[in-house]
């Protein structure tokens, strides 16, 4: 069980090498939500992303512990970044399988931070199976972008930050934090330390349609693939693990599903509102405070934007 | 002469209505440029635009001093969201004459601020005829883009902002100051506090190569027209007055200029790097900087960046 002390130590671990991020507030975002909306800003976090937190918190226990002389992981995106990033603080190298389909951006940022990139087809089969033969030939030990206690912990530090900014001592404590959720790393993360740091506030998830496993895995308390995968979404298109269902299930409210043209509305309005870049998987959340107004009408909300790594030649307006 | 007692009244008078806007650093811009850069992010100020602090402080002191009962100016953007927004501040009626040819997304905020759009061909001479008739038909007072005290005293509290909160006390100050120039009300401002409050720093402006006036001007001592006009930087199209050449002259040390792709490159990487939305004019100092690494090597240096009002709909990527 992930404890908040095991939560403070990774905060403790990883705060030399992240950015203590801002947290934004947007009036014309207000009125539109009829809330009062903060906006945690992970999009300026290193590597453009909040899966640095958890990277790092993995990576630098496996070199302090000398647990391997290697790192590998799989990943669309941003995890990959995240764990070529942290390997570079410490001094590993780092072999990243990623599907031949993720965004060049992304692919190029893996190999910026000296990591080497082996492409793989897009399905979960062969992006496992590319880990394990990396595995065998050199040693590396796996950061799961989400199945692990390390990583779970690292990415609750997010929220940690906002509640302790924004909904503690003096201030009025958080009504909801949202988070999207893909894997469930970042949720889960997010779930047990608002529990343990802020337990009047609920937890509620924002999941794309068309990427919805998490909402039947929730109801149905197993891991339940998604009906399709199709949405502009591409850093929730995973699914659960037992781990990260099991915190879930036990500490988030809901989880609310939207469509992509909700996505990218919502994407839209931060854009050009608050004039900074998050990608479509970020806006999630928000999409579904604009979708339900009801649930959120007058509510103190912590929204964390996960992301901002936008491959600016495939944008979706 | 406007002195360092006048722009001080102005914020004063503006701070109630505006956002202190945050400064920002990126680590992988200091390396490219190999110089230490500070952001003012005046894409994060009220309507997006450091022209919120001119238009304000114009049109607070029409309101208080009963100058007249309606408002009005021209501009392409960016100084005519700033008037409709002063203009509602104060409760009265504005007018805003916008060459057709404005983005769509400039025209809409404008509305939403209660104001009229008086659409006009877009030249300099349709735009003063147009707010002329404004003025016959309703007696508005004329808020100028630019060649006006008032105006010139509002935008020299973003460089104010900047120096007060990085470069002074004990702060290293900065070695040079950049703005961009179009019809110079914000690059005379910022010379003009830079020279009160850290008169050892260097004031430089970035001027798009396809509206190459002001280095004509500050050249040759009179109000030059640029050869050309053709340019992604829509808002630096206009020339310099009279009134901002002279503190030009007196108080700038040089107008570097750049052509378009350098300007979209230059944008592209604060997009990419920083996360941030910033319009191709304010991308044209940095682009500047990237340019002539020699003249900036090893420096400390401030950017004003002007604004964030992008459409969206047709981006140069």
């Amino acid at each position: 069980m992930l404890s908040l002390e095991i939560i403070r130590e990774a905060h403790d671990r990883i705060r030399p090498y992240i950015h203590r991020t801002l947290v934004l507030t947007n009036q014309t975002i207000n009125d539109r939500a009829g809330a009062e909306l903060y906006f945690k800003c992970e999009n300026f976090q290193k590597i453009g992303a909040f899966k640095a937190r958890g990277g790092l918190n993995a990576v630098l226990q496996v070199a302090q512990n000398h647990e391997g002389t290697a790192i590998t992981t799989h990943s669309s995106g941003n995890h990959a970044q995240a764990v070529a990033f942290a390997a570079r603080q410490v001094g590993l190298p780092a072999y990243i399988v990623m599907p031949r389909t993720a965004p060049q951006v992304k692919k190029d940022a893996v190999r910026g931070y000296g990591a080497e990139v082996i492409e793989c087809e897009p399905t979960l089969e062969a992006r496992e199976a590319g880990v394990r033969a990396v595995m065998a030939q050199t040693g590396a030990v796996l950061v799961h972008p989400f199945d692990d206690d390390r990583v779970i912990a690292g990415q609750a530090t997010a929220a940690k930050e906002l509640i302790e900014d924004f909904g503690q001592g003096d201030q009025q404590p958080f009504d909801t934090i949202l988070a999207p959720v893909g894997g469930g790393g970042l949720l889960s993360g997010t779930a047990l330390i608002t529990r343990y740091l802020s337990p009047t506030t609920r937890v509620i998830a924002g999941e794309p349609e068309g990427a919805a496993d998490a909402i039947l895995s929730f109801r149905s308390g197993q891991v339940e693939r998604a009906p399709y995968i199709q949405t502009i979404a591409d850093g929730l298109m995973t699914t659960l693990s037992e781990r990260t269902l099991a915190i879930i299930r036990a500490h988030v409210t809901d989880i609310l599903t939207v469509s992509d043209p909700e996505i990218i509305a919502a994407m839209r309005l931060v854009w050009e509102r608050m004039k900074i870049i998050i990608e479509p998987s970020c806006a999630v959340p928000l999409a579904a405070v604009l979708k339900h107004p009801d649930q959120f009408a007058g509510q103190k909300i912590g929204i964390i934007l996960t992301g901002g790594n936008v491959d600016l030649g495939k944008l979706p307006f």
